[in-house]
């Protein structure tokens, strides 16, 4: 039994453009929020695609994320913008948010536009990439739920709060999207169920001390019981926890910072989410040619391609390089999608009323159906 | 026998400033390059300050430090700058950029200045200090010969190429410069002289695999046969090695590429230095009240430290507050200035017709003499 379908684009972003409709969202919001999530799937980040559909759900279900929020600009210039998100929708605020930055770069020449009371966004790449499309270099942060632990602490204190960069680039832009923590969480559920332990210099336990405890791990981050993930770096000075660390505070000075917003720390907590984005766009054409500029970093981008490989290696990667392969390939050969992710989108439908057959196929019933008679 | 000598700030103010000024240098100039290297003493990072002397002496003998360099601006806008070093001072140059961004960013909000054709500045913090002294969000960065080994390659293609940012607070400033590379350099030097083998994850052979012998890498690295440190984050993706790499480039695009500078990959060839370096200045008032701001980062400041420590830890460092302790311990108590570097600035007074004696002690004389006898 497979376990997965594979769907095309197009079916997915039918689904799921109709399911956000039946949230209540408009029908230019639910373009908005599939083009963030699909992207993801196309990206081949499918951590952060159809997956977080579910956490969706119930982050409107719960109130933490309000359909009806009206995003007010509360403080600006010709360089910048405060946006308060009044709990919004993410997606719809970040989209928002670099679209201002983008306008503004394109006047003055570069912008910053910072996000506080919003939700989880998706990517932060997908947003660093909308400036890129524009000829700008587009930059993406959000904090999040406390996870990173600070080096020689025991307390997760900050978000995984990634950073991403793109810049226009030929063949491929460059487009860098990472979260500041070793690893995100994701890679620690996945460990959970193929009950694996975990690498060394990954997880802390509840005294701080290195774990490879994936499921206790999980468990103390929820219940805010001590622990975490480490820094990108580790855990000591020696491989440069405090490094990951500080790009991680850089993180939290362009999103809650500069927002007056809830650090990572006094997020998600008594029902409240409050992360805080930042977006930074750049016109290149502000320090000289912008074709030259370009074709500059294209340059360092080839020759970085072509240098010599490690023993054992026969390829070195760009930033952005695999999302370009991994979107061509999946727009033409279909998504796969778990079957427990596809089970979500079944219960989805149910609750909101769709028909699962019309929009999944009668493959995701039979094979959910199968799914619980056995995994129960 | 000892193996340093304490000497007061103001002795070894006296001493650099006039062997700038000997070299050629403006008093105004050597005022500026003194500052940014004892401050790098001050702040315990001993790496760039005395010890680099015999570093810019080279540089300056060899022509590839040009003191008579003007430097001329290529390129502006209401933002942003665009300088071209001329091979001039590192020091001069950044200092100079990084007044135009805080006054650039004084009158708009923000701005970024990148410079080309320069030499090593110095501690990248020093600029961004400069910007944070004016009550402005200050960042700086700078590549540099390459020594940064790509993820799956076995060549050095950037530099250390670090990246530094500073923002004001209360009590310390957040205040984070660090090498995107693991460590940097100078670390394999120490371990070098020790004769101790590298950690795991530091360094890569000439075929690009893992090598715990640190004179072969240092040869390698000089004589350009391969190898080199590997990015934040370690050699495999598992522990995040693309990411140290992507910030790599982080410094890349606001340096070399910005500026249409010379990358990494092409500085120090063939008698050419070609650093690059970029410099920006946000003012958080074009945010907020800058007083509200300021505290809001003092405070997440404050609830780090205060976390609960890590098992074995008693404390939890807050970028910036070492560098903080370490001024105030050296401005009264003195800074230790390691024997060999001494000899190196006897060395430095001999040449430029300097007398030892009454610059550096007797102590210096008799100790460097000894150490001949013991060293040679």
């Amino acid at each position: 039994m497979s376990n997965s379908i594979n769907y095309s684009y197009e079916q997915l972003k039918h689904f799921c453009t109709d399911a956000f409709m039946k949230f209540g969202f408009s029908r230019e919001e639910s373009d908005i929020i599939v083009d963030v999530l699909l992207t993801s799937d196309l990206y081949g980040i499918e951590s952060h695609g159809m997956q977080r559909l579910v956490r969706y759900h119930k982050g409107i279900e719960k109130g933490l994320i309000k359909i009806d929020a009206k995003p007010e600009i509360v403080f600006e210039t010709p360089v910048s913008a405060v946006i308060e998100g009044h709990d919004g929708m993410g997606q719809l605020l970040g989209h928002k948010a670099m679209k201002i930055a983008i306008e503004k770069a394109k006047q003055t020449g570069m912008a910053i536009v910072t996000v506080r009371n919003s939700n989880h966004y998706g990517i932060a790449g997908y947003y660093a990439k909308m400036a890129c499309k524009e000829g700008l270099i587009g930059m993406s942060m959000t904090n999040s739920e406390a996870i990173m632990v600070p080096t020689f602490a025991r307390k997760a204190m900050l978000g995984s709060n990634p950073i991403a960069i793109a810049m226009p680039a030929e063949p491929y832009d460059f487009f860098f999207d990472a979260s500041t923590t070793v690893v995100t969480r994701g890679k620690l559920e996945i460990y959970n169920k193929l009950n694996k332990p975990l690498p060394e210099g990954w997880a802390l336990d509840s005294k701080g001390k290195g774990s490879s405890d994936a499921s206790d791990v999980l468990k103390n981050i929820v219940g805010k019981a001590g622990g975490g993930i480490v820094p990108l770096g580790g855990e000591t000075e020696q491989t440069g926890s405090h490094k990951g660390y500080g790009y991680g505070m850089f993180c939290e000075i362009f999103t809650s910072i500069l927002s007056m917003g809830l650090t990572s720390n006094h997020t998600h907590i008594g029902g409240k989410g409050g992360t805080c984005h930042g977006f930074i766009a750049i016109n290149p054409a502000v320090f000289g040619n912008a074709d030259d500029i370009r074709e500059h970093l294209s340059t360092l981008l080839r020759e970085l391609r072509e240098a010599p490989k490690a023993e054992g290696q026969d390829r070195i990667y760009t930033h952005g390089e695999k999302e370009v392969f991994a979107y061509e390939d999946r727009m033409k050969n279909g998504i796969d999608i778990n079957i427990n992710t596809v089970a979500e989108m079944v219960d989805l439908c149910n609750y909101l009323g769709m028909d699962a057959i019309h929009y999944l196929g009668e493959d995701a019933l039979k094979l959910t159906l199968a799914r619980s008679s056995y995994d129960m």
